[in-house]
């Protein structure tokens, strides 16, 4: 995450002369060595094991520590008046999130969730399509975010499988991209999510901690120990938003041949839209009086900042959705405005996460 | 459905010479006139309009008529001991359903559920590497079916938006399909469905009678009257299977862009497969060791049927699925045998649709 | 093809009432006892091995053998009256399709050459938009046919190998076809083809005879000859139609990953358009004003053919291209009409077909 | 051009922090108010209209310019030991290209073509496959460069349009890119290009040269004058390797629907693979043994390049192949080594253009 950042802070000035004149001042870290290193790598002037220290001294704080580590931090810089960038999920719980959420509208400091899928051009252009009234009324939404990199039950056990740490599984950390890019979608049109029920599924239930990390997955790696998995695997949820569209969402880190396959699918009255993160350069489009999806290359000067990289047909990637959010973000600092995905963006889809936990364990539908 | 099943009939001695001798004895019906051209074009000797007349004459029975006419025909041929094979889903309500399933297991004569999609080539294919073993442990369970047909709110109202006629509406039309191709792929690997949540929406919750059948869809046509529709636009659910495995399933009559767009999908252990009924002579195959889906044409000689038909690349169609399952049929007929899906298979997939309506209805999950 | 055609001539009068009634009268052949067998199966009344007291007893002759059968029987036949519809490609050498074509033009007997793909729903489609003008003036043409069936050197020899018995390999098996396609597609609208280049090649020179057919490709096949491939594994070919627009046709049996893998695609002015066989039921469409190829499910009401068949969403296959064939050709002899392709279709075809040869003999482009 | 090169200077050090370290010295061009501009939006800390001065210096020089000022200021340099990066086509005329090839074989400056696309992931990817001798003995090429710029008779003249200046149109531009490509994979394995066909078209003979640039496209723009169009819209080559393996090549500017639709496919006796840039982060690939082809996202740490970037899964875009090929260009300045695509690489893709031109205007097979 913080290459990503970082990257993006230093391909502003090439692409975007526009944006803020950013300096990367001081990066945050615990360890002296790896933060010297990574600081000289990645072009900051400077190194601090104290956040709030670093705070003091920076006109822009981006919080891309783990989550257990957003609230605080975010809440303190927005109170001394320091726009804050998290990224996302924005806490492991909600009571902090509603804390940040609160930091931030008491505070005329920009704060902004970091959702980067909501800077996708191809993305930008199906909310444009939206607007605009091209699907119609919106009836539908369907997300999926499959993933495989625990398919195998012998891949190591990892802070982000216990829920101390990372509050959830795939839900707080696939689950919330769906959730908050259908809101960007269809939100304005639907309103928020009513009522949601859900399943959280845990498949393979403890997890070996190799004695020597490197040897990991190797036949012959000496396991450790065994550590319960105490996250979900995989979730699912069927919602109800306030103006009776519906939606189901779904996540998994178990599905074999999916490396970072984030589909979203919109439909309306009078079309649809699909796509995907696998091939973010393209959306398929369905337009009211044409036949079938029309495979669109979101590439021409005219589509959301396409004409700020490459000519037609010259596709981006994943990294190029970081730049844009920190042109946007950046801006808004620069402008004393507001950024969307805002805190209060992200605390709304914090509550539909805990809204589905709350459902799985009930095993009934909740009002969020 | 009759069309195509007297198809499959008349196609059965150039293809599947080892198949019995089918004679095309009697077409039942209401109409004489429409009977008699009937069964002049699809090759049948007689016409009746008393069911009860026609079961004495035949040596198998095959009902196609509406949902609501499938328990007591098909009670009455089994219980003289004539083979019956009835369209899907089985009944309206659960409880004729089970009279059904009772019915066919008190008697020797085959029964047989007619869910045409389990002789699919493709999904034949797909069924056997489950069996091998190819996907490992089965965990998730993905099927859609989407269609268009309702999406403008002035299409004109059928019976099949009547509770009273039909009983549910995407549910059982199209879910039936889906949750019985889940039972035929992964039933033995998961067993049966255990729990279900369930969500049942009406988007258009009444639609035009036109005053004249024809000029219904012309901008101009005249309304005789509004009807209420009181059956689902779409449902979805979520499902816990015996083993621990998890499904989503999904259909929809208001899915602008999909005429018959049935996919579903299964994640093992080891691999994962992928089907299109739009694409139905292709699978998608994650292979162990692979690292991405094969594209198979599922057309070799060595597929399921398909050395009966064409070289390999020659795509067969949706019709073919009915000529397979009327040779598995008679010829389980022929040899005293059971068939599958049976009366009992068309009775589990009943049991998991009202589960789903009841969820739906509580607000929360159920048993199956 | 035998079967291809009793099949098509079987599903006649349930799809298309319309036609001319059909009698399955004589098959011909040259083995009395698989001819009794094969009529059995494919409902023919008579067999005869003699051709020419068979075309005395019948009232129209389909002419299904190998190519160097074409010639004699078809030309006898049309002089008698009989209307002929032969296989493709029209005869092994271009005297003889010329001989064809001048009987065909002295005789008021309709004469047709069996193009199926011509009558493939989404194809007609493609037709009608290029004969509206939908793609504006049509610029570039591009075939290809690709086939693996050869990739394994230790393939078995087959007559389909050798230049006397079957004039060329994938030039004429299936380049025909493409040219053919690409006549009916545009040819109305860029003329014929003016002059082309050509390359033919033969990958592997020599292939086995086993001593036992039926072992041929297992590893330890006993071998009993090697026989020399007079004929190409693959042409290619470069064209210029009068209009000016160009064409780039190819076609291989040695593709790994293909098995009938026949695509066109065609480029103007305002749109283009492309297909592919082992999608048969879609059309990809570039119209103008879109951004992207719609993915166009040729299984409308609307579109060619398919109201005969089932509801939209409800693929059809590879034979049904044959019944289209057989209820179009059957109907113009019932009328006393032409059928297209013709004869001097055939013919056309068969010139582009002698001239890429040509071509690649001489290292030169010649004139058609 | 030069932004793309520019972008990849800029990005070495956080991502190839072992390549050289490059400070951006001085920005070549002729106007100084737009060079100066240009200078501080991409980080050059001097500018100069003089290349002769800046050759002396610089360490390495980057011929980003059009190609008529490729073989002069290059030779220059290689003549003064600088080492050069020259954009392709390496000259718009062979003697340049062969002079060019000489100053590089004089020295021992490393001398480099950026023929970019050797450096996608996927690319290296399937060179590794072929090497590797997965896909067998290679027999076949195909190659296809489609875009759709000039589809309107009506969109502008400009220099790329006129022989003298651009040397050829589509053949030079996007050909020599499939060319060069065609030569990396499978160049080794079937040795140079032998003979050549070809076949240059021209769809619009001239085209408007509008009043005021900025309205061109406009409906109501004024027309100042037209100019003719004296180089290729469109080509397409047929070649023989030096193996007996054969290629098809084709590219165009007048592709409705194609923007930057770079494909290339290589049949093997074992396997294939199939390439396409819209989709660059992926590769089809049938692997011996397998039905179908394997849709390979080239996204894994093991993948060529890819542990610089991102984890699994997240993909990346066009302007990264021009990283790497700095990457690997610098490393080999640094170390003194030659570097491929060389110098002579560019000579041997001129002289297969100059080959397919020849072909053309003689109509005949030509060596190469």
């Amino acid at each position: 995450m913080g290459r990503a950042h970082a990257n993006a802070l230093a391909r502003l000035p090439m692409f975007f002369p526009d944006a803020p004149e950013v300096e990367r001042h001081t990066l945050v870290g615990r360890d002296e060595n790896a933060l010297a290193e990574a600081a000289d790598r990645f072009g900051f002037a400077h190194t601090a094991t104290d956040w709030e220290a670093a705070i003091d001294a920076v006109d822009v704080f981006y919080n891309l520590g783990p989550n257990h580590v957003h609230a605080e931090p975010s809440i303190a810089a927005l109170e001394a008046g320091v726009p804050v960038l998290c990224e996302k999920p924005l806490a492991p719980t909600l009571e902090e999130a509603a804390a940040m959420r609160d930091a931030a509208a008491a505070t005329g400091a920009t704060a902004g969730t970091a959702f980067n899928y909501r800077f996708v051009p191809a993305i930008r252009y199906a909310k444009g399509l939206i607007e605009d009234g091209e699907l119609g009324e919106i009836r539908q939404v369907r997300g999926r975010y499959l993933q495989d990199w625990l398919v195998d039950p012998e891949a190591p056990w990892a802070w982000r499988m216990d829920a101390d740490m990372a509050g959830s599984g795939a839900l707080g950390d696939l689950g919330a991209h769906t959730i908050d890019l259908a809101n960007f979608l269809v939100g304005e049109a639907v309103g928020g999510i009513d009522r949601v029920s859900g399943q959280l599924t845990t498949f393979v239930d403890e997890r070996p901690v190799y004695a020597d990390d490197d040897a990991a997955g190797e036949a012959d790696a000496e396991v450790a120990e065994y550590r319960d998995v105490t996250v979900d695997d995989a979730y699912s949820a069927q919602v109800a938003y306030e103006s009776g569209a519906t939606g189901t969402f779904e996540a998994t880190r178990v599905a074999e041949g999916h490396k970072n396959d984030h589909t979203i699918a919109v439909h309306g009255s009078k079309g649809s839209v699909k796509f995907s993160l696998e091939r973010l350069n393209e959306l398929e489009v369905l337009r009211e009086g044409n036949r079938g999806y029309e495979t669109v290359l979101v590439t021409e000067e005219t589509d959301p900042y396409v004409d700020r990289w490459w000519p037609p047909g010259h596709v981006i990637g994943w990294e190029h959705t970081f730049v844009h959010e920190s042109y946007e973000y950046l801006s808004a600092v620069a402008e004393g405005g507001s950024f969307e995905p805002s805190f209060a963006d992200g605390y709304e889809v914090q509550k539909v996460l805990a809204a589905i936990e709350r459902a799985d364990e009930r095993g009934e539908w909740v009002e969020v």
